[in-house]
C-alpha cells in the first residue's frame, strides 16, 4: 500500500482525484490539502458521505507519504511541487507548471517567471501510451492537459509512422464539457451562460496548451507549428471530443490506417479503438478514464480523427493515477475501471 | 411615448426590461445605468447587438423621464427609489425593497433596516390581475417576486371566493430556473453544480418570498399563515412552475373549480388557463410574458393548481412592463407579446 | 458465484442491471435477452466496450442460472416470471406485473388481466429496509417502482411509529429524470420537448404507481388513501427527489424527528441521512445505488421529507440487486459502490 | 397583406415558420396542413394559444393563397410543389427536393428519383445576401439546408473576392442543435442518449448538405471539391455554429480580412459581422433570424470563420421567410425582430 497526499483537493480535479485513491487498492490516502476550506471535510463540499479533513498545505505531512498529486492551479503547484521534491516525494503534478521543458516559454504563456528552472530537467510530460518508459523512471510527472491528451493520442499513430505531411495544417477543433474550467465562481461558468450556448474561446492559437502540443508534436518528430488548435465550451459537466484533420504524406488506404492505429493501441488497456463505422462521441468515455478513437478517412491522403476523453477522467485525474500507477510497477488500470 | 430609465442594466432582470422596452411602442429608453460596467455598452455583457450606453446611478438624468425600473439587488434599490420619487418620477421597483408593509418584517427578513419606511405606505405591491385598480393610481410600484408571482395567481380564485380552508397546509411546491438566482457568478449557479441536478432550498418557511405571499393571503381574506412553500432549483435557465395543493373549505366539483378560474381568468390577456385535461408546464410560458395555470382535482376538497411563469417574464420583468402600463393608461399588454 | 440471467437487456434498467452485475463479486451473467435486438451485441446499443451477446428470451439458458432479473415492461415481464419459477429459478422482477396483491387491482390500473394470480401470492413486495426477512425467503421479488421507492423510504420511520395523521394528506410532490419513462422514442422523451421544460403528468391520482404505495402504506398500518401523489418529467438523465409533505398525529421536536430516522436508518447502508440543515438534493445519489433522505420541521405537526434516489439505482437496478444480494445471503451492498 | 398557406406545419421548421408568420404584418396565414394531425389545432400539438387548424394537403385551399412554405421532409415535398406551382402559386421549398441543380444528383443523394426534374431549371437556391436578385425573380425557391446556410455565409467574401487556395482543404466543423434532426422520435433524439453527448455523425462526407455545399461553392467560382464537412450533435434545443478553416491564395492581413467581410455584409441587416476580438457564439443569434460572423487570423495564409445561426431561423424558417419578403418586394426583414 502507498501512502499518498492530494494537494488542491476541492477543485473538480482533485476531487476526482480523492475519488480514484478511494477505491485504489494499492493506495492509500495520507492526506488532502485546501487553504480556502482548511478545517472543513469534503463531504462539506462535495454531496458524498466522506468525512475527509482538509488541511493547509503548510500542514502536509510530506514525511508520511511516498507520493502526491499536485492538483493546484498552475503557479499554486510549484511551491507544492519544491516542497514534496525536497523531501524526496515522487510528484504528480496536474498543474501546467512542469510542463514546458523551457522556462521562458511558460514565462510567456503563463506570465510569471518559472519559481524552479532547474526542476524542469527532471520532469516527464507523461502519457503512457506514448512515453512509458519514461513515466516509470521520473519523480516529476507533469501530467498533460486534457485538450493535449485527447489531440495527441489521435496523433501518435501516425506520428510515429512519420506520415503527416509537414507542409499542411494540422487542425484540432475540440469540444469541452464545463468541469474543465475548474471550480471557482466565474460568469463564463455561470448556468445560464452556458447552458444551450456552444462557444469558441481562445482560437487562433491562444490557448495555453498550444505549446505543450506543439512541444510534443516536435519531440515525435512531426510538424508542431502546423497545429491549429481550437477549444470550444459546450454545455455539457464533464467530457471532451477533439475532432482532428490531417493531411497525409502518403496516401493511407483506410484499412491501413484503422490498422495502424490497431497496431499502436490494440494493448493499450484505457484506449478504446472504435471499429471502423463508429465514431468516438463524449458519451463513449464518460466517466471512464478511457480514451476513444475512430478513424475515418475522407480521401487517400487526408483523416479525421475524433478522440474522445472525460476532462477528469483521461484528461486529468485518471491519467495522473495512471502515471502514479506506471511509476511504482503497479498493475497500470489498478482504481481505473 | 413615455421616456424612462432602468436602473440595474446589466442583471437578467434589467436585461430583459431593456428588451421589452426596446420592442415597446410607447415606451423611449433614456438611460440604463449600471456600477460594475459604467463606461460600457450593453452589447459589451451579451450577446446583442444593442450599443446602449452604460452609466452609473449617480448621473442618472431623472429630470428627463416619466418612469424608472429599478432592477437592483434588494438594498441597492431603495436609495434610487427615494431619489426618484423625490424627482417626481414615477417607480416601478422590481427589487423586494416596498413589497412588504411594515419595515420592522423587512428588516427582519432581508437584514437591512428600512431606508424609507415612509415611501411603505405609498407603495403598492401589484399584479394586475388581482388589483388593477390599485396600480393605476400608485407612483411606487412594488413588483412581486417571481415565486409569490406564480403562487398568488394560483390561488387568488380560490381566495377570492373564500373556498380556502382555513385550518388546512396550503403546500406550495416551487421549481425555478437558474436565472431567478442573478447573474451574479456564485457556486450555487456554477453550470457544473447546477446541470443534472434538482435540489430543495430555503425550505421549512425560510425563503425571502414566504413573507409577501402571506401577506397578500391574508390581505385577501385567507389562511396566510398556513402557507407551506418549498422552492427547488432545476437545470433550466428560465421558467418557474408552482405546483400548489390546497384543501377547501367546501365541496366542490371539478366543472365549477374550472369555471371558477375561468370566471376570474377568462378576459385576462396575461393569463392563459389550460383546458381540462392539459397541465401547466414551464414550456407554456418560456419566454413569454403569461401566466399558465391547470386546475386539477384530487376529489371535492383537494385541488392542485399549476402555474407557469417565466421568472424574468410575468415573475419580473414582463410584469412591470405590464404594471407600467396599467400605471400610464397604455394598452395593457404593450410590448408583452 | 450465483449464476444469473437478464431478461430485457437493452432498456435503461436492463444495462443498468449488466453494468451491476459485471462489477459484482458474487455473480456471473450467463445469459441477456432481447427481441429487438437478438444476434447483436450490447456494444451495438450502448457506447461500452462489452461484447454480450444478446438472444431472444425463448432461448434463455433456465436451466443454467439460479436467479433471473427480469427488466422488461409490464405485462411482457409475466411469461418470462412464470417460465422462471417453474424451472425453480429464483426471480427478481423489475416490472410492475407482481406488485399488486390483488389481480383486479393490477388488471384496473395496466388494462390487462393478470397471467398468473397464483404466483401473486408468493410474490414479496421487497425494499430491505423495510421488509428484509421477507425478501430473504421469496422466490419471487417484486421490486418497486422508483417512484414509490422515494416515498416510502421517506414515510417509512413515520408509519413505523405510527406518527402519521389519519385525516390529513401526505403529499408527495416528486421530480424524475427521463430515463424513468424508458428508452423507446417518444415526442415526450424527445430531447427538444423535454430540454428546458419541467412538466407534471398524471397528477390527480392517475399514475400506475399509486396503488403500490398505497398498499405498502396501508400494510405499514398507515393512512394510504390519503396519499397525494405528483410526478414531474425534468430535463435531467437520471435522478429522483421526492418531496414529501406531513402532518403528524402528534407533536415532534425537530430533534425527534431527526432521531427518529436516525434510528430507523443508522445501520443502513445504502440510505444516507443527512445532518441537519442539509436538504437531499437529486445529486447526492446520482448514479449510486443510495437513498439521501432528510428531515425539515416547519411546525410541530408539519415535516418535509426530501428523499433522492436515482432512478435507476436504488430506484430500479441498484435496489434489484440489492434485493438479490438479501436473497442469496451476499454481503447486501456487493456490486453497489 | 399576402395570403399564404403552410403544408407541413407540426414539424419543428413548420411551426417556426407559423410563429413568424403569425407576427409578420405583410403575410396572412390562410390554411396549415398535416397529414398526422389533421383535424387537430396547432395548440394540440405545442405548448401555445393558437387554435390554428390542421388539414390535410389535399385539402389545402392554392386558389386562395399568393405563396405557400413547404416545410415538408424532403421526397414529401415534391408533390405540394408540383401542386402549387401547377396552380400558379410562389413557392418557397424548406425541403431539400430543388435544392441541386442536376436531378441525378438528387437520386444518389436521396435513394429516390426526382418527380419534378423540369421544375430544377427554375429552381434558385436562394440565399439573400449572396444572390438576392435572383431570389427576387424567382416562382420556386429552395431554400438551403441550415448547414450549408452558416458554411457559405463563412464562405461568400472570400469566395467573391477569389481568395481561397484551389489546392487546399476547406474544413467545416459544424455543430447543431437537436431540432435540427426534426420532431419525429428516434433514439438519436431521446433525451438520454443526446444529453451530456457531444457527438459527430456523417463525418467524411456522407451528410446530404455535402452536394448542395459543393455545388454553390463551384458557381461562385471556388474549389467546391475541396469542402471537408464535419457536423456534431450537441445538446442544445436550437442554434448552429459552424468553425470554418481555410487557406487562402495570398497573404491577407488580420485588418484586410475584417474588411472585407466588413464591405460584405456591413448593409446586411440579417448578417451581424463581430468586431475583431468577440468570437461568434451560438448565443448570439439563439431564437433571432440572425448570422452572427466572427473572422479570426491564424497568419497571413489561414482563417478561422465562426458563423451562428438559428438552425431554425436563418438555418429554416427565417431565411424561408427573408426570401419570401425579397420575392414579393416586401421590407426584407419584415417579421423577422
Amino acid at each position: 500500500m502507498i501512502n499518498v497526499g492530494v494537494f488542491g483537493a476541492t477543485g473538480y480535479t482533485g476531487f476526482e482525484t480523492i475519488k480514484i485513491i478511494n477505491r485504489h487498492a494499492g493506495a492509500e490516502l495520507v492526506f488532502a490539502t485546501s487553504e480556502s476550506a482548511a478545517g472543513q471535510k469534503l463531504s462539506d463540499l462535495y454531496p458524498v458521505p466522506w468525512d475527509i479533513p482538509l488541511a493547509p498545505a503548510a500542514d502536509a505531512a510530506l514525511d508520511r507519504v511516498e507520493a502526491v498529486f499536485c492538483c493546484l492551479p498552475h503557479g499554486a503547484s510549484m511551491p507544492a511541487v519544491i516542497a514534496a521534491r525536497k523531501a524526496g516525494v515522487r510528484v504528480i503534478d496536474l498543474s501546467a507548471d512542469f510542463r514546458l521543458a523551457e522556462a521562458a516559454l511558460y514565462q510567456k504563456w503563463y506570465n510569471v517567471p518559472h519559481a524552479a528552472p532547474e526542476l524542469l530537467a527532471e520532469a516527464v510530460y507523461g502519457i503512457p501510451e506514448i512515453n512509458r518508459a519514461e513515466v516509470r523512471e521520473t519523480n516529476l510527472l507533469a501530467n498533460p492537459g486534457c485538450y493535449p491528451t485527447s489531440v495527441l493520442l489521435a496523433l501518435y499513430p501516425l506520428l510515429n509512422a512519420g506520415l503527416l505531411a509537414v507542409d499542411r495544417p494540422i487542425i484540432a477543433d475540440s469540444k469541452s464539457g464545463v468541469s474543465g474550467a475548474g471550480r471557482k465562481p466565474a460568469l463564463k461558468t455561470h448556468f445560464v451562460e452556458v447552458n444551450e450556448d456552444l462557444s469558441p474561446y481562445n482560437i487562433g492559437q491562444r490557448h495555453r496548451h498550444v505549446p505543450e502540443m506543439v512541444q510534443t508534436i516536435k519531440n515525435l518528430g512531426g510538424p508542431g507549428d502546423q497545429l491549429i488548435f481550437s477549444p470550444h465550451l459546450t454545455p455539457i459537466s464533464r467530457g471532451m471530443l477533439s475532432t482532428v484533420y490531417v493531411s497525409l504524406a502518403e496516401d493511407l488506404s483506410a484499412e491501413a490506417a484503422q490498422a495502424l492505429y490497431a497496431e499502436t493501441y490494440g494493448d493499450e488497456p484505457l484506449v478504446w479503438l472504435l471499429p471502423p463505422g463508429q465514431l468516438a462521441s463524449m458519451a463513449h468515455t464518460q466517466r471512464t478514464n478511457l480514451a476513444a478513437i475512430s478513424v475515418t478517412p475522407v480521401n487517400a491522403r487526408q483523416l479525421i480523427v475524433c478522440a474522445s476523453i472525460d476532462n477528469l477522467g483521461k484528461g486529468a485525474a485518471g491519467q495522473a493515477v495512471q502515471n502514479f500507477n506506471v511509476m511504482f510497477g503497479l498493475e497500470e488500470t489498478m482504481g481505473l475501471f
